[in-house]
């Protein structure tokens, strides 16, 4: 029998009004949004659905453009939800009408494809991206659907969803492939979530199974095209079954857009050997192949991951849409099994405040691609190219533009990440002023946060049900947290009933019960397994589920000389004129005396060291203040 | 005038009877030079001078391969006047005899553009090393010349040199190019000096000055070929006429080797502005772009320098070619300037005793082509293909195989680095068991040098003038040293007269006149300028000269974790038994205890440390034993 389980409470249901998020949001509702059709018209994107491209034109349409505009669209309808604007509802009906239009007659709706190469469609899974541009594009159509009731967008993307399913399967003539880019898996439960159709659920199942399977599809398909076959297929994480798979490997977005697949079709399909497999998998991830940001791909070379403990912080490659990935695998994995784990909302939180956020300027108008965690501009040539600079500061868009739309989708939808419920529970996974209305029993429960987190400690939970209702609240205290303390009207508990990283409190709740929850925030100096070569001798600061860094602005440019000792204090202080406003991490360190080095590189003997003030800033807010170089892991000197 | 100069002694003039060095030239002689014959028979490189290659043939000749078998030709030369072998003699000769075959009626010689592109003789200069190949081949017919007496090879090459003596030049129809590899400028003053024939200075002067100049001469090459052209030159060092050349840009063989031609040019033309950009450019590669060991070229990226103290210990390129050419370059430098700088000699020294040497294994036959001072092999991916296992350990043979012949020439010509002389003056530049015969006034001064350099401190130079002799005797004082002190027929010299770091001593020398030399080598504990970002918070070791590193087999596998503190005595040991016979350091340092990590990644607070014992090699000899990690920049705990 399946077990009851816990399931997310959708964006649309959860109002957030949050000293740190909502700016964010709005900023990326104002801005981001917007400028996200600009650059979508501006580079052909959307007249590319025209399918009148022709050789020789200017704007080549290109094999993923259409998941820029599915990513747009989805951040769209969310943001319309969240506050009407004619002028984004009207670009948002004129490209879903451009699609329609662009529809073929058995559905198949890809403008590359269709207006470039129409012979080729499916004809080489492995590269062309086919598949994942189709994933995008349920995902935004589900999403509209979701939030505006309007279903012509949707049954549009079903007509294209039952051309895949007629296309791909174990029948007769049916291909036997999947997505060289992963993420239709995902999608397809999605459409089957929105639609009850088992047919998407076997689908995205089917395209899991076939995962890695021998003979190899991409073998047999390169074979097919007259080319060599690939190397070796860990880059796609199809060199094996999924089953098989212990160790993450590869383009880092891909392996986290298939391992929630892999997560969503486990809870739905009830199989627990490919839970396990998502266990295993998160083990090495989060256990030895992720920064202390939450970034994940340590490699330029694929985007890749790269071996285990091989953290390196100024070549970090960190994709922001692998961040945005983890986040979207993490919420995933809290909902696997029967009831919650904390430590799978630690990971999501540590990603959503550093790495996600690092991504998009606090203006909204410029993005990281890659999220390094070292940074000295001009000192180094470490990338070939543009790349170089998309290292150092934020660019407006990308030749492959893939973050800049991922993070309008998070940041339209990111209540969805703070509440889930139950038959007769209600778990807090995130801190954030905000109020969400969820049904317990039948009766409407509203729950309602205000705090400043996560800057100040308090978190203050109104429950107000309709009528007294018994349930179990369960709060999350975070990993990063000791001595948590938690006050029920005004009286605090003594006892926390802790189990899976949650504190539960089962109970007949009624109108005005107010919960007090401290969680303090002393400054933390962190220290990486001693596995990590590049952090050893080093410490990064955090606070709370911040994590800091030292940059040129505050602290001049030689971050690296800076030493922190071990009996110096940190402290926190909030500057509300800062950066929007933020605490900051003040303390003295010592740095080497400039002597008279001029030409020298090397001399005997240490130099002496001057103590300085040091200023950390957060991290997901560094760059956007002048350009200059940028510290996370700092060394530390120990005073044995 | 032309002052008066000081000029190297040739190494067939230097018997070399040294415990560090002799084993090093020996092994090379006997293992290396044959292995490096039986390479080139094996590759094709050959064969190549038959011509006879046909398209769909296995083994196509390669643009560069002449190069390779150019300088196996001139170590086997060196070689051979080293220690008479038929062996040898036989299969150098047969080389010269199928040059001689293949050599065109106007002089060409190029096996590669004969047999497989001969419409494309010097279409493409900028990519395809046929000026390169030409080089090597005048170098190693010189010094075949120098040491044999046969004239047989030279006078093939003789024909090859005017060869392209009459295709380039500023005179009607000829050529304004220059090679895009370096190497034929400093060939040609070679072959100057042999033959007297002003012609070849000429040719190399004529290739330096058009470096760079515009209209760019790549620039019509590749139009006249029908291609783009390249985006921009600092790769090949002609971004800019070498005059105005301050940074040392680019590919970093071919600048050293770029380097070493404007040094020759700026002393046979007198040509005081090429020497003073020589002089600049060593102040930029030596003071701001070189690693501790002597390497340079701080990425894989075009093999090239990047920026600034940009010296990354684990991505560090750091050629072994690179090591060799600054090396040529050094001694240049030092024969420069009317009297010599100990500053390019202590370079010499450094890359010499570390960098050149890590080049090839203590047995003589595998070779690192890069030389990164960090590895910690497994445990990153950061290099393409099999370019990553190049960096753990050393291999057999290249496809791009410069490095090997490099390493055959400088260990079979070493006693060159030693002595300079003038007409009455004898300098000493490096302390290495050996005895010269130097020319002084019209007569013979035999040197002799007795030491144990670089394990011991003493070095005992015994000066046997045919009859006595007044000439000044210059020993340089390394850089590294404090405190030299000197002896004369057992008497201490009170005060040492230094100037350009070498101690001067003018005097009518007799037979039995004995110097002792102590060079007092405690062990240095040497810090980075901080602007190199990579060793702020570590610390090298260093005795005399060389360079220690940690290596996995004494020290466990976490090297980076260990940590020096200030405080600790690290003492120098000598052992007999060890990798041929070294100095070790040993001392304690400090480690974090192993302590419940598990799937932990970062934890809050610092684990505590145990002291560990360590033992450090010589860099020049890591990865002589089993395979294993590798650091030379050590984490230190500063105490304040």
């Amino acid at each position: 029998m399946k077990a009851e389980r816990i399931t997310p409470i959708p964006f649309f249901r959860v109002s957030v009004n949050d000293l740190f998020w909502s700016p964010r949001i709005n900023t990326n509702r104002m801005v981001t949004v917007p400028l996200g059709y600009e650059q979508c018209r501006k580079t052909g994107r959307l007249d590319a659905w025209k399918l009148d491209w022709k050789d020789g034109d200017p704007c080549r349409p290109h094999i993923f453009w259409d998941s820029d505009v599915a990513k747009w669209m989805e951040a769209s309808a969310c943001s319309l939800y969240l506050h009407p604007d004619n002028k984004l509802k009207e670009n948002l009906n004129g490209v879903i009408n451009s699609m329609e239009e662009a529809q073929q007659p058995d559905g198949y709706l890809n403008s590359y494809f269709t207006a470039v190469e129409p012979a080729n469609r499916w004809t080489n899974l492995r590269d062309r991206h086919e598949l994942y541009c189709a994933g995008h594009l349920i995902e935004a159509a589900v999403t509209h659907f979701s939030v505006t009731g309007d279903d012509k967008f949707i049954n549009i993307i079903i007509r294209y969803a039952d051309c895949i399913d007629s296309v791909f399967g174990n029948g007769e003539g049916q291909k036997r492939g999947y997505p060289g880019h992963e993420e239709l898996e995902l999608a397809l439960v999605k459409l089957f979530r929105a639609t009850g159709e088992s047919r998407y659920l076997a689908l995205a199942a089917f395209f899991l199974n076939q995962r890695g399977t021998r003979p190899h599809y991409y073998d047999l398909e390169s074979a097919f095209r007259g080319e060599d076959p690939a190397e070796n297929y860990e880059y796609w994480q199809a060199h094996l079954p999924l089953r098989e798979q212990t160790e993450a490997v590869g383009h880092a977005v891909r392996a986290m857009y298939l391992y929630s697949g892999m997560a969503d079709v486990a809870v739905e399909t009830d199989d627990t050997e490919l839970a396990e497999a998502c266990r295993l998998l998160w083990r090495n991830v989060t256990g030895k192949r992720m920064y202390i940001t939450g970034g994940i791909g340590s490699t330029e070379r694929g985007e890749s991951f790269t071996a285990d403990y091989d953290l390196p912080n100024e070549t970090a490659y960190a994709e922001t849409c692998a961040a945005i990935g983890l986040v979207f695998w993490a919420h995933r994995m809290l909902h696997i099994d029967s009831a919650p784990t904390a430590k799978y909302a630690d990971v999501m939180e540590r990603s959503l405040y550093n790495c996600v956020l690092s991504g998009v300027s606090l203006d909204g108008s410029r993005f990281f691609y890659t999220n390094p965690l070292e940074v000295r501009p001009g000192h180094a040539i470490i990338q070939s190219g543009p790349e170089n600079n998309y290292r150092c500061s934020r660019q407006e868009w990308f030749n492959c533009s893939c973050c800049p739309t991922n993070i309008m989708r998070i940041l339209s939808s990111f209540g969805q990440y703070i509440y889930s419920s139950g038959n007769d529970s209600i778990y807090v996974h995130l801190y954030v002023g905000s109020t969400a209305e969820i049904d317990i029993s039948g009766i409407r429960v509203k729950i309602r946060q205000d705090t400043e987190y996560p800057w100040k400690e308090t978190v203050t939970l109104s429950i107000e049900p309709e009528e007294p209702v018994e349930f179990s609240l369960s709060l999350r205290i975070p990993g990063w947290c000791e001595n948590a303390s938690l006050e029920l009207n005004g009286k605090e508990i003594r006892q926390l009933q802790i189990s899976n990283g949650y504190s539960h409190m089962r109970r007949m709740w009624k109108e005005d019960d107010t919960l007090k929850l401290i969680l303090p925030m002393p400054v933390r100096k962190i220290e990486a397994n001693p596995e990590v070569r590049d952090n050893c001798g080093k410490t990064a600061i955090m606070r709370g589920p911040i994590v800091y860094c030292l940059e040129e602005e505050d602290n001049g440019p030689n971050l690296n000389d800076i030493g922190l000792d071990s009996s110096a204090e940190l402290k926190a202080e909030y500057d509300g004129n800062l950066l929007g406003g933020c605490t900051v991490i003040k303390g003295t360190a010592s740095i080497r005396k400039e002597s008279g080095w001029a030409d020298h590189l090397y001399r005997p003997g240490i130099t002496e060291a001057m103590q300085v003030k040091i200023k950390a800033i957060p991290y997901c807010l560094w760059n956007n203040r002048r350009p200059g170089g940028m510290l996370v892991w700092i060394s530390e000197n120990i005073s044995n």
